[in-house]
């Protein structure tokens, strides 16, 4: 298919974002697999004179697993290039001076290590998975009713995802039910949360115009991205659908068939 | 404490509805315990000439094991005088054609037997409690999901209720989870749907004016029953709160300290 809204989006450029899941690879059995052109489209952003970073709403491994898991498949990344929630809510809760009831999954746990968990005065859910037993969701419910005021962290905001073997439940859907059981608003720590996207552009040191957000999530990475005054560019490949490109709220940028007609574009752009 | 919105209550009444949990009994270790003079206060009904329903929206047993355990307590009360939300699914599953796959408590099961569930074209969920694990909830989800339009029934959308070892989620918060998952708006059977009301009215044969319902939830129960033109009362028993005699929204018509009082209050007014 054409790539549509270039080379406007390419314009002045100092830095990219690349969403993880879906657009590096797909996810499933055992590590996944890498999308085609993908580990050589990593290797040619690396080698051109732009920024780098790589940015994920994954919240059931560390990043250390994570990206160990990125290597295995072919990728050159690097866990300090790497900006996922858990990191972030661990600023978060220090700054604020936040003890957590955690409801994450088990691989996630090295993240919250050095944050004091005696007697929680908020509660952190991630992508829980399995672990989102109703015990363990009438656990976090007991703790967000017995505070003065409820604090409810959620890392990211997600409906479902897809795996080799069907749909799944995201934290999103957990989210809204903690939110209805305690009459709560959640804060969303993770993509789309203007926030997240502004503490990758400051660790890049540049303005939100002359970053690119690259991504498969129409709402979470592109709308998300423009928000924050970046270009958000839409992916063809992972949870993509047709009709995002009629989308009632939120437009791509620039959509491509996959990362590596993005980076052809970038590149070719700036004659690199 | 004293009652209060007495005698208007009690005007042209022919039919009293009585909520059950909290109203007759608390909940709690094996079959729970009556609360102080309710017993008395239904024979006393009984052996008036109003008449005389019970309407709840416990969906954790089938009717015939939940009024087995209110006979154990004390209570004059048989199956056909009492409301329940899974007769009324049934009900409606049968009119519209529809094949429940079930999310429910396993005592639940016995009522919606004779109900094909082959091939399943709509997803029910009650308070199934334990049985919302992150497994069967992703089931239900995956039943929605690959429906062209997607059908939603919920026993009921309470946020929580209160057992003898703290506070537990109620079925309405996992209706809020499928909600957000799916983007679809549940339909729901139970209080305080109106339809549920005029069900119990029309078996009656008594306008709504002519009907007084008492109950300890304010929106569910007197909310509800106003919403449908009948009179509705509140006792300061089960999960009663002070904060609800100024609820922004909801006003009883009338509230009492327990079920004995109204029923004095009522009878003294006929002089009965």
């Amino acid at each position: 298919m054409a790539a549509a809204g270039w080379p406007g989006c390419a314009q002045g450029l100092k830095g990219v974002i690349l969403d993880m899941c879906g657009v590096l690879y797909d996810s499933g059995e055992g590590d996944g697999v890498a999308i085609p052109g993908s580990v050589e489209a990593v290797q040619r952003l690396k080698q051109s004179d732009l920024q780098l970073r790589f940015c994920t709403n994954e919240t059931q491994a560390s990043r250390d697993r994570f990206v160990a898991k990125l290597r295995r498949l072919g990728f050159d990344i690097s866990v300090k290039e790497v900006f996922s929630p858990a990191p972030a809510a661990v600023s978060v809760l220090k700054e604020r001076g936040l003890r957590p009831h955690l409801l994450v999954y088990d691989g996630l746990l090295p993240e919250f290590e050095g944050v004091d968990q005696t007697d929680p005065n908020c509660v952190v859910i991630g992508d829980a998975a399995e672990k989102f037993s109703y015990e363990n969701l009438n656990d976090a419910f007991r703790v967000l009713m017995a505070l003065d005021k409820p604090v409810l962290f959620s890392l990211g905001q997600g409906r479902y995802y897809k795996e080799t073997d069907g749909l799944k439940l995201d934290v999103g859907v957990y989210m809204k039910a903690l939110e209805f059981a305690c009459d709560v608003k959640a804060e969303v720590i993770g993509k789309p949360s203007p926030m997240f996207f502004r503490s990758v552009l400051s660790d890049m040191g540049i303005k939100p115009h002359e970053a690119l957000m690259i991504g498969d999530d129409l709402v979470n990475d592109v709308g998300g991205a423009q928000s924050c005054g970046m270009k958000g560019v839409q992916v063809r490949t992972g949870k993509y659908r047709p009709s995002d490109e009629s989308h009632a709220s939120v437009r791509a940028d620039g959509t491509v068939d996959h990362l590596s007609q993005a980076v052809d574009l970038i590149l070719g752009h700036r004659g690199q």
